[in-house]
């Protein structure tokens, strides 16, 4: 199985956290969205397990909420100490009204709005991180309204293309984040910021791509975002406080994806940092982090019921489900590979099928050329594994379908953390 | 312009259906989607006016609800005499739910679960689309618990690849809708509608793609779907009273856009087809069509507010707004093109810059190489234009955004026609 979590029982039942899938889509119907708390939690450990061998208190993983946000969620991983990585007020407000310390939340986007700065400072957010000079100025003068110091992070892009992570000589990389190194534009961001009196820029943050495989991409990102740092503590007298490397590490969608080592990479990180630090004469500064697949994916399991099977002679064959992409978009958007299961049996003859889904549209697949038994019929179920990033949190109503519960997974049972949306919630903003 | 419902006041101010989007933006908000009531209405009266013309009474023209549905789009609908072609319970739901009369609305979908049929069936619908021989038995089974007799067209894959829009000889086209001729499966299906005695198999229906722009798409589609009604009303004694065309014209996005003349093309179809049944000595059929994009796309456009622009020496601009690929994902998802426009001056040096939207993922672009006043700015109004089809339908709460919300333009003024989504909103099925 392509996640520890997935089994099946003697009857070929495919099980999630040790629970049937069988039983769980006749209590709470398909499209259904599982996850696995017990999975989510020790992803949550790995990460923070790490960070405390190797870099020690004060660095901090936040978790990236746009993989996956909604109340539960965010009670869990405040439960576990994680930090959160939010880039809304949507985000931020719905991790306020599950209890997450405010204190703990980070605040970023590259296009924060007059609003979204009023929000973050007014509820105490911990940290703001200033995407570009415009909104310097603004977060300064929210600040000096409501009388405090905001502690902020200013997004630097340290010139490694995130599509090829290969260094790019001129730091001139297309990425709408950040404020580039090679230009002076970025030293210059950074004198503006700590001449702001209500600004506390307390470090560094860079970005270089959400799904890291590459053995050293975080190295190259320290050689770099070091090598920074060291040039703006001898030219403006700026100490870097807190680095944040950004992102996290990629997930196994399918078999052939490798499998990442995180807290050994992790520390590998930590001693090259502070080699460099050490070289430099720099303090080892905090670290930060923010993954988000890493932490969900292989967390979450989406169940559909095959709606019907049509095969076209000397062309393709097509498993239909009662979903599609207003819950799963990935292939659409992405080509996004999935390991796709029978729920109920895998035995017998196989075949290839196209998994597509309900919407009225062509290209609503959710994965081509799938192997299921060949039997597969009306009634049966259909797994898409690790699905627990970037599907709830991607979900539309395309095609007027309320979007599927999340029931979250335990020793202790299933529960509901998000309901089915209804017929009636569809229409609540229609006047 | 690309619409001619677009325009600019003496200070330069983009102005739609002659509501100044400066001002709306100031009542409502950015992100914000507007609707040109008068050029809904008129495109449904076009799409009418034709098949009263050419097709006479009994011949219907279905909004496809899919491109945009909400209450206040189904009144209007409703009011023109539009029928409606809905996929879901939600679209169907909602437009009840805005009192369009069941007997107009069509049922369609390619994987109708058990709930959808009860659905249709219970709410007296007036018609359902059946897509696969799966159903069938299912529809007749519900009709009979009610004690009705339930009217059904049948959707039949006539072997015409919708991308390219030619016939295939083999008939066997790569498309998840419908049952495919050359195989025999879909006069096999006719037999088998044709003795459920709770089934009334009205006629049939097809649809090759979505953004007809050919000259003879649908009549290349009659010439196949005709052959077919001459077979079955020879071999099984059917008789197709209704044949649903799907689909509808495409409209322009771009000025390089090719401009329909509907109602003239309509005319043409009405000619071919009624030469094809005379020939075959058919009846003629009441004919539908399922216009969905070219009955609202050039009613709408979106609203935005731009938070930065970014310059990246030897690369690239980006214009950086409060909205993106939550709101409209179509760049992402198709790489369509849109007509973007300054809201508020079009004078001066322009450049050339890419339209990102502030979703926390690079390729969050709602158009790429778009040309803008060089002296852009935060604070700005950006209009993409043409977004009235497939926006707000397709739109998500990716990085816990809420929905804008959709203000409907008339000559009476502006009013809300679906409300902003708060964050009080997004957690409503949090639990």
């Amino acid at each position: 199985m392509i996640s520890s979590n997935i089994t099946r029982n003697n009857a070929g039942v495919v099980c999630f956290a040790g629970h049937s899938v069988a039983a769980l889509a006749e209590e709470y119907g398909t499209p259904l969205y599982l996850m696995d708390e017990e999975r989510l939690r020790s992803n949550c450990r790995m990460y923070l397990n790490a960070f405390a061998t190797h870099f020690g208190p004060g660095s901090r993983v936040l978790y990236a909420a746009k993989a996956c946000s909604f109340k539960e969620i965010f009670r869990i991983a405040a439960e576990e100490g994680m930090g959160l990585d939010t880039v809304s007020i949507g985000e931020a407000y719905t991790a306020l009204a599950a209890g997450f310390p405010a204190e703990r939340i980070y605040f970023h986007g590259d296009a924060k709005t007059d609003k979204d700065i009023r929000f973050a400072l007014e509820h105490g957010l911990g940290c703001v991180v200033a995407d570009n000079p415009d909104e310097l100025a603004l977060l300064n003068a929210e600040a000096k309204r409501l009388g405090i110091r905001q502690k902020v992070l200013l997004r630097i892009t340290p010139g490694i293309d995130p599509h090829t992570y290969e260094a790019v000589n001129t730091g001139t990389v297309d990425v709408k984040f950040g404020v580039p190194i090679e230009t002076g534009q970025a030293e210059a961001f950074v004198r503006a910021a700590m001449a702001m009196e209500h600004l506390d820029a307390a470090g560094l943050h860079c970005h270089v791509g959400s799904e890291v495989f590459d053995e050293d991409v975080f190295q190259r990102t320290c050689d770099v975002m070091v090598d920074f740092m060291a040039r703006v503590h001898g030219s403006l007298g700026f100490t870097a406080r807190e680095l944040d490397l950004g992102g996290g590490y990629g997930v196994r969608y399918v078999d052939s994806d490798p499998a990442a080592d995180i807290p050994a990479r992790i520390g590998e990180v930590a001693a090259h940092l502070r080699a460099l630090v050490d070289r430099a004469g720099l303090p080892m500064p905090y670290v930060l982090m923010e993954p988000g697949r890493s932490i969900v994916a292989d967390a979450g399991m989406t169940v559909y019921t095959v709606s019907t099977v049509k095969r076209i002679p000397r062309c393709k064959n097509y498993v239909i489900v009662d979903g599609g992409m207003a819950d799963n978009p990935r292939w659409c958007l992405y080509r996004a590979r999935y390991t796709v299961l029978h729920g109920l049996r895998q035995d017998g003859e196989t075949d290839v099928f196209d998994l597509a889904g309900r919407c009225c549209e062509s290209g609503d697949v959710i994965q081509p050329a799938v192997t299921l038994p060949a039997d597969v019929c009306r009634g049966d179920l259909v797994c898409v594994c690790t699905t627990g990033a970037y599907n709830y949190s991607m979900a539309s109503n395309y095609n007027r379908l309320g979007r599927p519960p999340v029931v979250m997974l335990s020793g202790d049972g299933a529960r509901l953390a998000v309901r089915r949306e209804t017929p009636e919630d569809l229409i609540a903003l229609d006047l």
